[in-house]
């Protein structure tokens, strides 16, 4: 029997939201006992609110997946139609609602991919993607970067290069080297043309040391996303597809925060000139409205599994309720020109306003990104770029979130990464926020540069 | 731009169904090129259809996932109202939907039970546990069984014990022994409780030699599933539970497949006498109408994470739209008596069906189940006790399908494991089906024992 809570009579939504929670539920990535979550009741487009009514600007678009921001009406008709109908199937079924999600990821793919193994997703995505290449190449290691972040599973974790790896660390195979990051360079670079060049020769050389015909697969996030917005510097990505052709090695790029609009062009390797082997997205796809991922598969990796049989799987592989979110999120980005928004915002208001911000404070060490994925590099001494402490992060942020916005802070970054559909208006609304929060925390004085 | 399809017009669905999953869906665990899958459209409790209206009786429960049935109302109400308020936020967020799930989880746990952490499916249900276990202990090792199944990631899939492990066994730290399974015993027993003992004894000696100190955790179905519904002997699971208990390792019990009602009671274990200390679950917690799983967490394993980081977590975690089909589901579960009807048709009619099917067919070489779980062992000789080949498999499959039956038919056996609300008329529709399959195929002279 349901328990009738009787304490629950005596307070709001929100109070018992927050009991529930502390008392039940055991949180991603962090200490149990002293968290103080905010409590959310509901959102539209570029805002969320609480249960009490206040109204949050959303420059996090979650855990940067709500592409199309929040309760997009399509998306939710086609949710509520798909579950009247059918809300899930068998895998080894086939599906119109899945066939049709496969074919609009099809649609914005390159020449010489059509197929897709859906996921829940990215971490799975990421997951299946190694398998493929594994076996497609018959070889075990999988390099990729110091500074990403590609899934909490067993592999996906280790191929993680961010400290969420070290305490998870129980794969073999897995080998990292240190991408391009022009601001802190590993290169000693001075431009980042030359960061480029300096970290393919580096990765060229692991490469090497490693035994090129034992590497499998070169995993990279096309711009790395929670490490901090890495937009790779020119011809980097081509000079990793260079190396991976040299060797037969699969190149999977992993677009589960860059794809789908985030950097203001579907994929981001198309701003890049490269075509890889295997591409994983999730996040975007369907803005998250319903939990799904994906491989989006080269033919000639998916031809590697035409008479042999694919040993990976899941129960809810191309679940029709989560391909009904993928189809409406696809066609409502398309015929809303949402990813052409995210460009526009991210060229005409987001990148000119950054660069003002970063002109006039002088705690911005640097600001990098494309379309709607931002990092603002926060530093306490601009020529060391020593990063701002955490205390005056948290300071920040909790600036931020009292002035109405729900910011996504990491390390000594606040990243800016609103749903695709933000307006010119908003954009500067927030921006305009984290003017002022930045010097209310850093300049009191008013002691801007 | 939505491309229209020319060829669409021409065809119904069903067709392009099955064209749009041959030109861009990838399979799971399947060769791709010669898969022929049915297309289906739509469900109602223990029934799914095509698109032209030809209507299955489901002994599948899919991947024994819709426990609930196809499109239960009150599920599907619950989907599309969260869906209007609020599909998806992030989960370091608090959020009413996802605390009541939380707690409805809870309600169904032994005592000693107050946290969930919630994943998108099995797969990760069970790499998050292993990582609870490995870092509550400061122990690696995981010690599962040969026969089972635990996930297609990377932790997951090594923990598997059945072919599924072997291309995938890139991850270190796993270690597998026999489980019980009376009918083809690794232990020269000759009765149950003799197995049981044998097995523990295998179990203790195997944990022995490789250092009870280093295992973090023991991992194991509480009932096999997809290895052949191996209920435990009496005394197994206890004595499992005794030998963690000597060394101080975590005993996992995974009721992805066996949980919430499958089994006639809420979860398995509770027919063993044993309190794991992390229990793992998926499918039935919401029928997988939208994807979720989890960890349930005992109170002493969730204090270790209440001061020190839990390295884990997902963007999904405890989803809006997937927790509001948790707490539909395990309401009207609750107020429909669905474990009990589970309970009740597995005694009255399963069970006694297919003990009369063994004593009428000589192929059948054992049945074996509780509730709504059971297994029919297919043998070509009942005294050396060979499977069935494939291809009488194949043609016991197709007679099933032929005769609107959905069937689950894993190696040698076909698994009965319809919905949970199954009614005792369709529980006898579906073994008179499977009875006249069996003489069909392997009795047409009708020469039944």
């Amino acid at each position: 029997m349901p328990i009738t809570d009787p304490s629950a009579a005596l307070e709001g939504d929100g109070a018992t939201a927050l009991r529930l929670d502390r008392a039940h539920v055991f949180h991603s990535w962090s200490a149990q006992a002293h968290l103080a979550p905010l409590a959310l009741a509901g959102g539209s487009g570029c805002h969320v609110w609480d249960h009490d009514g206040r109204t949050w600007l959303d420059l996090s678009s979650q855990l940067v997946n709500v592409n199309i921001g929040h309760q997009h009406p399509r998306v939710v008709a086609a949710i509520q139609e798909q579950a009247a109908v059918l809300a899930t199937i068998a895998p080894a079924t086939a599906n119109l609602t899945r066939g049709r999600a496969a074919q609009a990821v099809v649609r914005h793919a390159p020449p010489g991919f059509s197929k897709v193994f859906f996921t829940n997703g990215g971490a799975d995505a990421n997951e299946n993607a190694i398998r493929m290449a594994r076996l497609h190449t018959g070889r075990d290691k999988v390099v990729s970067h110091y500074r990403s972040y590609h899934g909490n599973t067993g592999a996906a974790v280790v191929a993680t290069g961010d400290w969420r790896r070290v305490p998870n660390e129980y794969a073999r195979g897995h080998v990292h080297v240190f991408g391009p990051y022009a601001y802190r360079s590993e290169f000693w670079s001075t431009s980042p043309e030359q960061e480029s060049e300096r970290a393919l020769q580096h990765l060229a050389h692991v490469i090497a040391a490693e035994g090129p015909d034992s590497v499998a697969a070169i995993l990279l996030e096309s711009v790395p996303g929670t490490a901090g917005v890495l937009v790779p510097p020119p011809g980097y990505l081509a000079g990793v597809r260079e190396i991976a052709d040299r060797y037969g090695i699969v190149l999977i790029l992993d677009e589960v925060m860059a794809g789908f609009g985030r950097t203001g062009t579907w994929f981001a390797f198309e701003q890049h000139g490269v075509v890889p082997d295997l591409v994983t997205f999730a996040k975007g796809v369907n803005s998250g409205y319903v939990p799904a991922g994906g491989v989006l598969i080269s033919d000639a990796v998916a031809a590697t599994f035409d008479d042999r049989v694919f040993p990976g799987g899941l129960t809810y592989s191309g679940h029709p309720l989560a391909m009904a979110a993928v189809v409406a999120t696809i066609e409502a980005m398309e015929d809303e020109l949402v990813v052409e928004n995210a460009a526009a915002v991210g060229r005409t208001v987001i990148g000119p306003g950054l660069a003002d911000l970063a002109a006039r404070h002088a705690a911005v060490g640097e600001v990098r990104g494309t379309g709607v994925f931002w990092a603002v590099e926060l530093v306490s001494d601009p020529v060391t770029r020593a990063p701002l402490p955490p205390a005056t992060m948290a300071a920040i942020k909790a600036g931020l979130l009292a002035r109405d916005v729900l910011p996504f802070v990491q390390d000594n970054r606040v990243h800016v990464v609103p749903p695709c559909i933000i307006s010119p208006d908003e954009a500067r609304e927030g921006l305009a926020v984290l003017d002022a929060v930045l010097t209310a925390v850093l300049e009191p004085s008013g002691s801007t540069t």
